[in-house]
């Protein structure tokens, strides 16, 4: 929609495979997401924009091939990967889903990219998480590293804590291989944790709303410790809570696609953005909440519970995130106006809540 | 052959996908290779011992965990993937192929280790592939690195030149993974290209001979300049000729393993060794099979062809390898004796040989 608004022809191509867990899995956004068909009605009743709409698996690569001969694209943005680090730590079944599924659809868009479109610029959604929390400074993408008197510039080092940023650890290779190899053009955004419930777009019409999920499969930190202080569950730390991340708001990410887009990876080229605003603790993050909630009438608690996941919970942290900065990125940062946002949000759909969902039980175990 | 001989109680898994691929693509291994029930019948009647077989796939986890819970394996010696580089750069299905097949192996042995047998030791063949060539001196699977004035020590980082290296980067991180969090023992065994026809155990019996390939699927290069040598071919350097990789002697090999075997890991331990005993480059090695060639009445030449893979030709390469000495390796460096026993043994299984499988067809692009 972001893109659409600005003008850029779009075709949306999607499985429903959150759809299919959210049933298999019990599991709601906040806000009632109308299927694409619908948004995309929606859409151009509003704007008078087209959104070209293809249901389908890229795992399926004459699927895919289809897609890419008729619509010939200009740039893909590729976020089309089971996305949740508890999900794929399940079982086998998930775990090997999660892998292949994200390995076999990002080969495939490399393939079709190579066979069809080696022009095409390809914008893969990364993750933060594929670093892990090194005891040195993360840098973007790459290391110059001097060994033993001599030089080279690597790949950062991978210490993925799920399945799930694993299989985004393989696409990353994938993806400076398909450049180095194929001379395709690349860039990776590894993205941080998002927040945030609304953008301008949302807001044209309830029915265009994102997925704010809360629950442990899809849900991201800042958005459970909203939900739990308006539901009145203490907010769920996990152990020390000294674990440091980068955020970006939801605005912000929309931002870096388009700034990504704007200015394509050269033939060849693999390039990484660590795509987050600022750091936070989880422990910063519950006193945001609970600072803000608590002078809006609420009474929070903070509860560290026994971390489900295998991490360190205190660390050095320290990640670069320049290079989108560099290209214009404006950040939106966190504020309390925004967190009281959020929460206003929240109480105004707090019968959609499901309350069942809130706590984590998945373990690393 | 090797264990068993040594009094270890050995079961064998495998799927026969290389004789499977060997139909396919109409290769044949130099020195024809009964199955492993004829193979292990042979063995019994010569040596007295039992190797069990279990004819089944890794990927299908049902079948895995049957072999586990039934024999319950005190250490497991993973050798069970897509071997072939050329391979997985043929065309989509055989990279998707590779990538998959190899991935949910491990990871099935990953569960199965996980599920039934977590202090069973994992001996893994991983590649010096994995590497590539960067400018820098190569460690053994962990490099010390210091940055801002900050240490840490973290996986070194790689650049696999095909698809196949790559599966095996994807390997060595989910056996990375799964030491870390689920505290498994593993061993990762970086091997180089191997030379060599014959061991002590295939000395016993004809039937009993390892699979000499010589063709650009499975063949390594120090195989084909002997064979080419003997059939009167010039020996085939791809480009310059400079590439330097670290060569290992199929004897060492077994040592290799054993030693690996009789010093497991810690629980939680990923260990690395990089698994060859002598560099050489191309061009050093095609220039040692012609001098020994042409004593032997050969007149050999040597031909630079279009490299048909994407590489590096000229470039630095020092790769350490004292973790195995240090285990107590004794190598059997490359002689021209033993380059005459080579050409003296395809000498004798001349008419086995599939004149057009020697040049290779298959490339990068």
């Amino acid at each position: 929609m972001f893109l659409s608004a600005k003008g850029h022809d779009i075709c949306v191509v999607d499985n429903y495979f959150k759809r299919r867990i959210e049933k298999e899995l019990h599991i709601k956004p906040l806000i009632p997401v109308p299927d694409l068909q619908e948004r995309s009605r929606v859409w151009n009743a509003i704007t008078g924009k087209i959104i070209q709409l293809k249901i389908g698996d890229i795992c399926d690569y004459t699927f895919l091939s289809e897609v890419f001969k008729v619509f010939e694209p200009e740039s893909v943005v590729h976020f089309a990967e089971q996305p949740s680090a508890p999900y794929s730590m399940m079982d086998r079944d998930k775990a090997v889903f999660t892998l292949t599924n994200n390995l076999v659809g990002t080969v495939n868009v490399i393939f079709v990219l190579k066979e069809f479109s080696p022009d095409t610029h390809l914008v893969k959604l990364g993750t933060m998480g594929e670093y892990g929390t090194p005891n040195i400074d993360i840098e973007e993408g790459y290391l110059e590293i001097e060994h033993n008197g001599r030089k080279d510039r690597m790949l950062f080092p991978k210490k993925p804590g799920s399945i799930y940023h694993m299989s985004k650890v393989h696409d990353s290779d994938e993806l400076y291989f398909s450049a180095r190899i194929w001379d395709l053009r690349i860039t990776d955004l590894n993205q941080g944790p998002v927040y945030g419930i609304e953008t301008d777009e949302t807001q044209m019409d309830e029915r265009l709303a994102t997925c704010f999920y809360y629950d442990e499969i899809f849900g991201t930190v800042l958005n459970r410790f909203t939900v739990q202080a308006v539901t009145g569950i203490p907010l769920t730390v996990y152990g020390k809570g000294r674990q440091i991340r980068g955020y970006i708001n939801i605005r912000d990410v929309l931002q870096c696609v388009e700034l990504a887009l704007k200015h394509p990876s050269r033939k060849g080229e693999f390039k990484v953005f660590n795509q987050f605003t600022e750091q936070y603790s989880v422990l910063d993050l519950a006193a945001s909440v609970k600072k803000v909630a608590d002078r809006l009438g609420y009474s929070v608690k903070i509860q560290s519970i026994k971390n489900p996941r295998r991490e360190d919970e205190e660390h050095y942290y320290n990640a670069k995130h320049t290079g989108l900065v560099e290209l214009g990125l404006q950040p939106a940062y966190l504020t309390e106006e925004m967190i009281v946002g959020f929460i206003r949000k929240v109480e105004a759909n707090k019968e959609n809540i499901l309350m069942d969902r809130i706590m984590p039980k998945i373990t690393w175990g």
